[in-house]
């Protein structure tokens, strides 16, 4: 398979198409990126890169993070993390509250807003100087130094936290939050305020390619087992109310962000980052979501 | 892989940890089996069948003609489906009745009951004799005349029918139901109480593992992109509010019956049916379920 | 108090105020009737009758009847009633189902769809002929044979009533639910479809505005306690999710219909009827709330 | 009539029937009351005080206040205020969140604790030193310096106030909420916090029984249309999730706190307060609501 030509491909497919979609606005920051760009980086299992379009502009990965902050956690508390977050999709839209309300502070999965404070909570249980920790992580996944965080974007999302706040007190009021939410919630900005290139992110998301080894940090990331488990839930919950219809369309474990990110691996071929800033009215990017589309129809095949 | 040591292997350990769980009792004539009963039947590409335990009794096979019914209809509606039944996974038990309400009629995906009932609406547009053509196309595709409904069965189902009577009025009140709300319950009641062994189902599954292409019937039963889309809507929705768990557990696209039988497939390698009446709270099989994890486990492989 | 003087000015204010609504359209009878229509009618505790406007056009009651069947049915059943149907408000609209779902099929009060629905069914079990028997108790309470059935109505309910009959086989799946579902919907069509002047119903409720004794049937009807236990579900449920913007305009017990029609009463004072077709977007009628709006500000009382 | 007399016939009859509840404990301080305190307290429309049992023993009213907070807020904003609130019922329990989210932010009913949340908040927007406001306004309305907050309960309220915090940064996120959050919840926590006898407390709810004029105040609180609808309000939306329950047995405008206490009115009558500590499971009390469905059969009249 010719990764390179296969990517150039689709990116000359999705471009005529011109499809169109609107940039989050929720913050300033993220609405004033220039909408046209669009890069794909594909990553196989030697570690050869491919890309194509801007796939070496850094952008903000958003809850494409909340990967790479559940890897790192999973990897300590296995299987005790699911007393507090569940697995199941949830069919709502990321940032609703109501489904935590019914089921009792137990967030329906890792990948939803609720979930994932959950998770950076745990994090900050683990660790001293969580967002260095998260950073170096990633940065060693890469194997490059390629993360930074815009001091910007933090701080707007911090102003405009409103909803994350409620989820992390309403999770408090159940006993499901051990750290002060003002660190908690620093920390759950400052990794969603984080920014990566296509290239950097589908060498991140590599290991999960490869049973839980990563060829860039040349270590064991995740057990196979584990890695297996971070991919269903990709699968199932990757997507917010849409992961139906990606696995649907797409049927590759992947996780998108407002930001326009999409991060997917084909087990045992190869990761991929997509990112092209306009979004489809569920949230997730329209041009990535295409191009990822596209891509498994060429391949003629997907998960199943 | 030698698939009959392995199921062997599978079907004694979990028998040695003796699981418990409660026969479905919604109807007499699904709670009266043998609880004890248990069998595994896998089918390879090549049509080779293994089979362990009770692999050769016929079961009621319950919601695992969902799927059957959703491959008739598929085939000719394609993607107009779509518009009447969405693909999302629904967290909400299967029969549930809210999601309907606050989604204006349209079922989250083929698998609920709503979701099914709407197939079988499909299904009774397009054919003469519905019930007929069920048992012949499931008959095809397992190679034999297999397929039998169990009059006492469809009757009870009737006679407990009041919420999938409900569902279909109210999918009614929304004009996503054409036909006659007693022809089209009939038609779903005699396809839930059909009877089908494991060996007969793994093999009227062997399709979805192959690319949409039946050995045994010797014809492309589903286009290669349709049979992918429905294995997706198998992992997304296929157990109910216990999706994401079966996802992460075991990571194969199936399905499941009140009956006790599961359905799945690994894609390109064998579909696997595996039945035991005993049921967890989810109205998921506790031994098939098991035994699938247990079956991915040592293959150590699954989509993932 | 000049009764005959007060309606006719509040006939004329609200006639000026040229109020616009949405004549009810679900089904084609009452979508036809000229939506100009306004009437009042009030009759005082010693029977005298006061009258402006369309006062003795009769009309569609719809679910103002709901009150007399429960009427009915208090009487027999008494407390024992309120096991199967509960008290509280909905806040929903009167036909939703997912309240009933969560509530594992007690209606929330018996004035909504469902609960309305359990009263007509213990009314079965009481009485032979049931349509008869409600027929005869308004006419008795009314002191004059005046309700009609309209034919043309009652079939176009029971043709456009899925969502009731929905309601109906919800419930029986609970267990809440006794009578052949087709009995009771035509029973329940039947009483929605009753016909009545705006006087003709004042002087039906006019034993509520006197502790239950009926003046115009010269017996008591409901006990003193009972009598006020009904006019505590108007005014709490009266008027589905718009009960408590009533109370709070208005502050009478009331019950609405989609037919444009309002009963109410002012408890050891007065009942009055108020008629007009066109209803807000809550399904209640803008004039004849308006009307009562007015009535009770320029009496300067209301129960509160 | 003999209020004395019948306050104290009620009181025996409660006492005799031995009724047992369970004291609030989600926060220590009010769960250590002894339990086993009974006081009722009636003000007539001239200012006649009748007492008996613990009636002069100071309470925390918790809830109730919060018909103080709305009355200072509807004499300001007046109508402008339901654009923010709203009047229906809420059938949920008094803090959740869900149904916050389905209706985008606008709060139910001032009662609840999102809607009273947004009362605070509007107080907070009108006044400088909103804590000594409320005190001084609650001290007028009872003609005596009663009023203590009660510092244990206060500082309790805040450290369990993970869910109220959660409110309040929610509503925020629908950008209805003014003022800096952990202001409004230092005034919220204190009126919650407020200690009064049931005679202070009556003589505080009297004005509301005297179409809007306080006697002990000597002036008009609300105009005559607004207090009638403080106490449709009340009526519809004073008991959380019992509210028509409340209405349908006691029929009287009332509210409850978890303190355990209920303050009443019969409009053109008299107010009344009554405090038992043990509540119910809707967390009302047990012998308060025993005592008011007593008080209004014996006299045989309540609203209706």
């Amino acid at each position: 398979m010719d990764y390179q030509q296969l990517i150039e491909e689709v990116y000359q497919e999705v471009q005529a198409e011109n499809l169109k979609g609107k940039v989050a606005d929720y913050i300033p920051e993220i609405g004033n990126v220039n909408p046209d760009q669009f890069g794909i980086a594909l990553v196989d299992l030697k570690g050869n890169v491919y890309g194509v379009g801007d796939h070496q502009v850094p952008f903000s990965i958003q809850s494409i993070s909340k990967v790479h902050t559940l890897t790192m956690v999973f990897n300590v508390f296995n299987s005790k993390l699911w007393s507090r977050v569940n697995v199941e999709p949830s069919g709502d839209p990321f940032n609703s509250i109501a489904q935590l309300e019914y089921e009792k502070g137990i967030p329906r999965n890792p990948f939803i807003n609720a979930g994932a404070l959950v998770i950076t909570d745990a994090l900050c249980s683990k660790f001293e100087n969580p967002i260095e920790r998260i950073s170096d992580f990633i940065n060693e996944l890469a194997g490059d130094t390629c993360v930074k965080i815009n001091p910007e974007v933090q701080a707007s999302e911090k102003n405009h936290g409103e909803r994350n706040t409620a989820l992390a007190y309403f999770l408090k009021s159940f006993k499901n939050f051990n750290n002060p939410i003002d660190e908690v919630l620093d920390v759950y900005f400052s990794h969603c305020a984080m920014e990566m290139s296509c290239v950097d992110l589908a060498k991140s998301f590599s290991f999960l390619a490869n049973d839980g080894y990563s060829i860039f940090a040349d270590r064991q990331i995740l057990t196979e087992s584990q890695s297996r488990r971070v991919n269903a839930l990709m699968l199932t919950c990757g997507f917010y109310d849409e992961a139906g219809e990606f696995a649907f369309k797409v049927g590759l474990p992947g996780k998108s962000g407002v930001g326009g990110g999409v991060a997917a691996v084909m087990p045992h071929k190869f990761s991929i980052a997509v990112w092209s800033p306009e979004l489809n009215e569920k949230g997730n990017s329209v041009k990535a979501i295409r191009a990822l589309e596209l891509l498994t129809d060429k391949l003629a095949f997907s998960l199943f």
